[in-house]
């Protein structure tokens, strides 16, 4: 079985965004060059990415990412009830059973598969019992208010503690998994 | 002029309290140890003790806290504006200015004062720029929804990071100063 992970990085108040989605505060200067050795090592334990329709376009908004090297080889799997098509390389759009085809992705042998986003995508994924990790980069700033990084899966999720790593800047990421009962 | 800190017990997702209250997911017993031999160091460094009403209230519901020794030599201020008196020892009601109340007890000598919760009570703090560190303790548990950390004041609040510490049990001890700019 695959490991999916969710891996965002948020305010110390839990927004992975602004209320318009203002992404500015996650430029940290002196936590660049720890974040993409990070990233790095994120990116070659992945060959999937899996995420909800609001990310998928967020993630084109400011230019094409795909044109970015450490998407190379990587599949991206975008759940829409709304979108009627994707016109973006390697990307599959699935219209639904979104929780069927992610159990699917795990079971198919390959690199770690890497919830991008967002929270209400995610919810349903800890609903469905198919989260295996999260790992957080938390940013030293309350947003007081914003796009949140949880949204209720109307269950509790039991946590194990794996990792704690201080970036420069003062942002600290925190790795848990989680732990079926 | 005297610290004021927010330090309180929260979920990875940001809550104090479940949705009735439950506090139970709190009681991480590999964790016991550390605990008590940080909360003894809080409260070392303690003589004021400032919350909202529902905070005083839940901290009377399961016993008496006054009773234990740790409250000793710490006063309470109690913020609402619809009690009409309290009755446990050293404590005092306060019914308005809560800003101008805890601005002039921030001005007289002393050890530190706890902002004690909650959330709500927090995000007025926070509103009048009077929090001057963070110390959250991430239970490694998702909650999904609840009683939050963290109330919007309306206003980005930078943080530096001051410290991680991680407890038995996986809890993580992740304190925060606030940055005035």
């Amino acid at each position: 079985m695959r490991d999916v992970f969710y891996g965002a990085a948020c305010s110390l108040d839990g927004f992975i965004a602004g209320p318009n989605g203002e992404i500015d505060w996650l430029d940290v200067p002196a936590s660049r060059a720890d974040d993409e050795r990070y990233l790095a090592e994120v990116w070659s334990s992945v060959d999937t990415l899996i995420m909800g329709r609001k990310t998928y376009e967020d993630a084109f908004k400011h230019g094409d990412p795909q044109a970015m090297g450490m998407f190379d080889g990587v599949t991206w799997y975008v759940f829409s009830r709304t979108l009627a098509s994707v016109e973006t390389k390697n990307t599959h759009l699935v219209r639904d059973d979104a929780a069927g085809c992610v159990r699917e992705l795990k079971a198919q042998p390959g690199k770690r598969i890497w919830l991008f986003g967002g929270g209400e995508f995610a919810s349903a994924m800890f609903g469905a019992d198919l989260v295996d990790e999260i790992a957080i980069n938390v940013i030293p700033v309350l947003l007081g208010s914003g796009v949140p990084l949880f949204v209720d899966p109307g269950k509790r999720v039991r946590l194990e503690h794996a990792e704690t790593r201080l970036f420069g800047g003062g942002c600290v990421l925190l790795r848990h998994r989680v732990v079926r009962v």
